[in-house]
């Protein structure tokens, strides 16, 4: 017998980002009451060491604490599962793994939506943590859709990404959206027509602030749960 | 050895105010990064029978329901469990019985910050399910300390509480928000100097209707929150 469709959620990084995606599937579900809202169970534990430290070689690995996490999700029952924080899809190999539910990755996600979208976009920014951009999903993926990729230079990350994330995080949203909104004009600058927002305290911060130029914006948190909310569709 | 500091949201009842508690939780807590703030697991499942439903004797009881997630998040280590749910408290004993967990009361921690409120209202008026009203623990409380009480009247109920408790479930933040404004116009005509907002739809539709008399109102969410929040201070 198939398991009842249970969405688990791999949350805590960062909490508000969490909070954030939890939204997104409920706005991307149509639904008339409660019940046909998606199910979920969400581990909101953000007692985890900094992935960004972890891949600069600074600090310790997560890895055990998200094995946690996907271990306390499949004994909860879950069916799926997401996880709304691109740099974790760093330990993708591993945390898939050891789960019974498959993990959807958000960049698969992100990418299946952009190849849908219309008109394509010839050159596309991507906004991530070093981590992320080095890992090269993005841009790899991107290449492969025959679009040009802009991404930060490392003195732009130190001076704009970095400060904005870290203020995001610890709840000055406006604060976070004026540093993040340089680097987005500086990749306009370069010629960007569309941004991946690729990074899941970026599109908060944004909000925040109004950001003019949101309407240019793709982001993953958005496209992975539509990817969940339509996989809930098709069950229920 | 002492469980670490795990809060188990028992949620779902409904989906988008889980969330609503979820972000009180957040912003209850100074934080000035993400390891700082409440570690929490949330099983936000809304397919369970209508509460309202079962305690006017017209549908099943939800108490299968509510115990196997009570038992969901005792196995996900929960040390302490809240249920942002007015009316979902009509099954605490039960509850509270198989949880190994403690599970904190929503009105316990009302009152309790209402106590603490000055001035002290002589009369107040409480919001809540036909369910919540008749099991009369908001009564019982406030008359203990001396205030009155101004409850709605079955035909208020009816023609206004009912159905913007329903149009938030279904997404309908700015219709709720206007048939519960007039439920509370009338409990102040009634002479109710401040309200006890028993029921968690009910702030999240005064907010989106930016209602003016919100500064008089109390939010058992918001008390809720704030006592898991000054737990897990204590603890952390």
């Amino acid at each position: 017998m198939a398991k009842p469709f249970l969405l688990g959620v791999l949350g805590g990084m960062g909490p508000l980002a969490t909070l954030d995606f939890q939204r997104r599937l409920l706005d991307a579900t149509p639904a008339q009451s409660d019940q046909q809202q998606i199910p979920s169970v969400v581990w909101n534990v953000p007692q985890i060491v900094d992935r960004q430290k972890a891949l600069a070689g600074t600090g310790p690995s997560p890895l055990p604490q998200l094995l946690y996490g996907i271990e306390k999700l499949n004994q909860a029952g879950a069916s799926h599962i997401a996880i709304p924080c691109n740099t974790a899809h760093h330990w993708y190999d591993a945390l898939s793994e050891a789960s019974e539910a498959p993990i959807l990755h958000i960049v698969d996600a992100t990418l299946d939506a952009l190849s849908l979208s219309a008109p394509k976009p010839r050159r596309v920014g991507v906004i991530a943590t070093k981590g992320t951009l080095e890992a090269g999903w993005y841009q790899n993926r991107l290449a492969q859709q025959d679009i040009e990729v802009v991404v930060p230079t490392e003195e732009e990350l130190t001076q704009w990404f970095v400060p904005g994330c870290y203020a995001v995080k610890r709840g000055a949203l406006k604060e976070g959206g004026e540093w993040l909104s340089l680097q987005a004009n500086a990749l306009f600058a370069r010629g960007a027509q569309k941004l991946v927002l690729a990074c899941t305290e970026v599109p908060v911060a944004f909000e925040a602030v109004n950001a003019p130029f949101r309407h240019l914006t793709f982001d993953p948190a958005q496209a992975l749960a539509e990817r969940c909310s339509q996989l809930w569709q098709i069950k229920r």
